[in-house]
């Protein structure tokens, strides 16, 4: 029986349905692991929902704690693999503007070694303590807590 | 009672203990979020457990968990706050190789914009399916779930 046909467009639903190969690295009803074919640096993997979800909008809170789980599990296993690795980076693009280019949600976990060439180019803005309590109290007006949390701590 | 005096020399643990001065979007008894003083763009927020843990070596899967199901809530909640937001990156660094450069455990969420200057300056590499493979097994091989996994699915 297959599960999780998902959407057969997309190249990440077809490494959980098999059709697409892939190098897997963890594997559970949820979540599943592989190894990135274009990586940034050799262990680079990603870890995914087998759900054909596009984004954050798309999953509930478990499925992210579940997620997370893994990438936590995943980052520390890397860590002692043997593979070149110092640090590690954990990157998730949620939507185009955010250079997210496989529209199957995705967490990217990155080996990190001190000479490496990977770089996260932001320029850092001064910004008043009354604009921060400002931007604040506009995310705080949108915390929809009983709407999405379905569980607790 | 100050549950989290935590480490004094820590400015994120100042934060938490009230000491240091945050604007405040989300606290629960695990998990604090507060706006980068320092932002890429408005609404840049951190995520952090409130005990003082250095990386993802010092939390467990559980806390980890907690930390990613509530920058989930965050995450949504800046993509309906009215500040400008067309995407989100979700970046954690762990380890002075990984960028990190300060040492308490923390998320970035960062509000997206198609004109911003953000980027992710990665030399992405070709690697050949019996490579990508070696990779995976080495990986695998570190995967303690009995001892790592508290928790399931």
């Amino acid at each position: 029986m297959e599960l999780f046909a998902g959407d057969p467009a997309c190249a990440f639903c077809g490494i959980v349905s098999g059709r697409v190969p892939a190098s897997r690295v963890y594997e559970d009803e949820l979540v599943l692991s592989f190894m990135d074919i274009h990586p940034a640096a050799p262990g680079d993997l990603l870890v995914i929902p087998k759900v054909h979800a596009a984004g954050l909008e798309d999953i509930d809170e478990a499925l992210m704690a579940h997620l997370f789980r893994v990438v936590h599990l995943l980052a520390r296993a890397l860590r002692r693999s043997g593979l070149p690795c110092e640090g590690v980076n954990v990157f998730l693009a949620d939507g185009e503007a955010a250079d997210q280019t496989v529209f199957h949600l995705h967490v990217h976990v990155f080996p990190r070694t001190t000479d490496d060439r990977f770089r996260l180019e932001v320029r850092w803005q001064e910004r008043s303590r009354a604009a921060l309590d400002h931007d604040a109290a506009l995310i705080r007006a949108r915390l929809n807590r009983g709407g999405d949390r379905r569980g607790t701590p």
